[in-house]
Formats: structure tokens, sequence, C-alpha cells
């Protein structure tokens, strides 16, 4: 299980300040936390970025990659600033990822810098006519953006498809609908084409202390399914990857398993 | 997702005490606390109980009947001990549930039981030849014993099978291969056949601080995979079964769904 640590994202006010006075020392204080919680890759989520975009991605991977050597998720929709990152990214640690692509064709260009750059790519099964209704309409999307990574030059191991995750609380029926597309995702290619959620989205306005409980039961029953990677806090979900990967057999059960 | 509560165990001291003194108070105790925890039936395992088991097992079933207007297991291997727990059991709060048969003749008579006092019974797949392999061999059996049912006319939908949880710390593989005897063998009839497992078996032998992650997070992908039943500590799951039937859609998201 690739975790993807969601912490450094635009939402956060105090990322947010950080970003803004080009502070260095919480960026990399957030960065080594979830790194040392088990992250394999962190994301910078600068959000849409239309006024210097490029130079706040560029400042985001190289603040991080200073103190944790990891690859860097860039979550952005602005594409230059997309590419500013790739740019600058040290590839040593991993290849980057770019979050994202879909059907829009606002974000077909992704692909030409996935391309470009040999880098990762999540392609989220959404288009321009809104959200899909079920994991049938989310499998259909997501064969054709399979055929668009390929048309573009990205070979499919490069792309993580993920079935947007919708919020229980408003859309209770798409839990279970998203469970269903990651593992209708994997059959759409031999070897299993690979998927990524964003997790915490489905426990998004729910109370405070239901959010880890929601998050943690919902992603043990993807993990089942078969899920590649996770955009999540990875301090909240290190018990839950470390047993559902005992219980399946991913690893060796010992008794301190959890401390491993 | 029936819950029978496990805690009316001779292996525990408190309660094997209570039975040897016939001292109510403890085993009443026991008994409205796991209904109040969401408890639908209640456990009353006697042991092999060789001397005094039918006195024993029907002091237990009026003794929790008293107090909870549930129906019992009745948890032994002596056939004299369940048919006097059989014919004292007040029916009116649901039917009794014979712990169990299996493809051991030995347990074969218990479907006579079943039979005559038109209760439930778990199905354990197990035999003479020791324990089952693989899910395969746990379904082959689960045949047998459905045939068998048939044969000394206990309705299939009387019988719960029981895929025999074996311990995680010793027998790891075992865990994937419940999960899915527990999806084949509702597969083994229209409509699907009912399900059940002992819960807390699969943390057997670990520390104790482990018990209820493991028994939690097993028990979660067996929820998704369509479990009928569970032997468990019904404080201890409760939890999990609200937030499953949430995301499974089997009960309406509301922000206050943990205290319903």
């Amino acid at each position: 299980m690739l975790i993807i640590g969601e912490k450094l994202s635009i939402m956060a006010k105090t990322v947010r300040e950080a970003m803004m006075n080009k502070d260095k020392g919480p960026i990399q204080d957030i960065a080594t936390t979830q790194q040392k919680a088990g992250a394999g890759m962190i994301d910078a989520n600068i959000g849409p970025a239309e006024d210097g975009g490029e130079s706040l991605m560029e400042w985001m991977v190289s603040t991080i990659q200073e103190v944790v050597h990891l690859p860097v998720c860039l979550d952005t929709t602005n594409y230059n600033a997309v590419e500013a990152g790739l740019k600058i990214h040290n590839n040593e640690w991993g290849r980057p990822m770019i979050n994202s692509t879909s059907n829009d064709p606002e974000r077909f260009p992704m692909l030409e810098l996935a391309a470009k750059y040999n880098a990762k790519i999540i392609g989220l099964t959404v288009g321009k006519g809104g959200l899909p209704a079920d994991a049938e309409e989310r499998t259909a999307i997501a064969a054709e953006i399979m055929g668009r990574a390929m048309e573009y030059g990205v070979p499919l191991e490069n792309l993580y498809l993920d079935p947007l995750v919708l919020q229980i609380a408003t859309s209770q029926d798409h839990a279970l609908k998203v469970i269903k597309a990651i593992k209708m995702f994997q059959e759409l290619n031999d070897p299993a084409m690979k998927t990524v959620v964003g997790l915490s989205n489905v426990s998004n306005g729910c109370p405070k202390q239901l959010r880890p409980i929601l998050n943690n039961y919902f992603f043990s029953l993807l993990m089942y399914e078969g899920l590649t990677a996770v955009i999540a806090d990875p301090h909240e979900i290190t018990t839950t990857v470390k047993t559902i990967n005992v219980i399946l057999g991913k690893t060796l059960y010992a008794h301190s398993y959890l401390e491993m």
C-alpha cells in the first residue's frame, strides 16, 4: 500500500500561511512527520494557484525533498505549476505523481506532462458531465482515460485510477459503489490496473469523532478489494494498513506487528 | 447481523464459579449487559458437561431468560444437556440455536434435536479428519453437512455454516481462507446459506491490546462478504457493526449513527 501523505494542503491554515510566507519550517515538519508515520509519497496541494503557481510548486517540491527522501504528488489544476514541479523533482527518491487527469478535456494536457517526464498520474473518473452515477459509469470513464493515456504515450503502469470518493453524509450509496469500482478497475487490464482514492473525503462533513472510524473501516474494505494507493493522513491509517496486511497474509504476523 | 453474546462461557472464571454455585447474579448481569450492547442471542457454553449437564443447561437457560427476552445458543457437546435446554427454552423470545453439529459422526445426532425442536443449528465444517486445509475443503464439508441436515429433516434456513476461525498467530493463512469460505458458503444455496463465526478465536494467543484490533478488522471483512451471525463480545464489535452497515448502505447514515 502506497500511502500518499495528504497533510501538505492549502486547505490547512498552517500550511497555507507557510506557503504565503515561504516559511520552510512548518512544511518540512509536516513532511518529516508523515514520512515517519509511513508515507511513501508526499502530496503537495497548492490549489488552483493561478498566480505564481510555478514558483510555489518549485518551492514546495524542493522544500519537501530537502528533508524527506520521497517522491512528491503534484496536486494542482495548473499545468505550468505541475511542469515546474516535474522539472525540479529529484527522481532519485522515486518518480513524481501528477494529481490529476480526468475525462474533462481541460485535464487532458496533464497526460502530455506524464508522458514527457515519465511521471505517474492519477486518472479521476469524472468528466464534464458531472459525477459518475455508479461503479459501471466510473469503469466506463476509466476505460476512456486508459485509451487516452495510451494515445498520449503514458504507459498504463503509470496510471492510477481514482473512482472519486464522495461524502457518506450526503451520498451514502456511493461508498459501496466506490469499493465495487476499485474491484472493477483492476479487471480492465492484465496486469491489474493500479488504483487510488482520496480517503478522507468519505467522512467530510461528519462529526470530528466519527471521521477516523469511517475513514478506517471504509479503507479496510478498499484494501481488501486490492486498492494500490491512498491519499490520507498516514498517522490515522497505519494500524489499518498493518492489520489488514496481516489478515490478508501480505505481511507475516508477529506479536509486535503494529510496532514494525 | 445477529450478535450471539459469547461472555457466558465456562472458560471465564467468574462464570464457571457462578455455574458451580448456581449463583444467578453474575450470570444474569452478564446476560443483561450483553443484551444492552446489542446481542440478539446469548451463548451458554457449559463445556462438555459430562456430569450434571442436563440440570446445568436447564438452569442456565432459565436463569438467562428470566432477565433477558432473547433466545439462547446451547453450547455443549452433551446431547442430553442440549435436549434439556431445548425443552425448557422459551421460544416466545426467538428459537434456540444448537452449537453445534459437524462432519464428525459423534455430532450427527444434534441434527435429530434440531429437527425435533425446530431449532437453529451451527454446522461446523470440520470432520474426523482434522482441520480443513482451505476454503474449498470447508465448502465441500459444508455441502455434506447440508445434505445430512436435509436427511434429518432440518430445513436449510435453520442451518448456520461455520468455517472454523483459527488463530492468526499460528495459522495466519487461514484468516483469508475463512473470509473466502464465508463467500463460498452462501453460494451453496438460493436463498443464500446463513453463516456464523466464533470471532475471537482469530486473536487467541495474541497480546491483549491487539485482540480487539484483529477481531474488529477481521470482522469488518467478514461482514463485507455477507456474514449472517457472529459469536462475539457484543461490546467489542458494536462500532464495527454500525459502521460497516452504514458503509454497505444497510442502515441510513446519520451524524448520530453510533448512538443508535
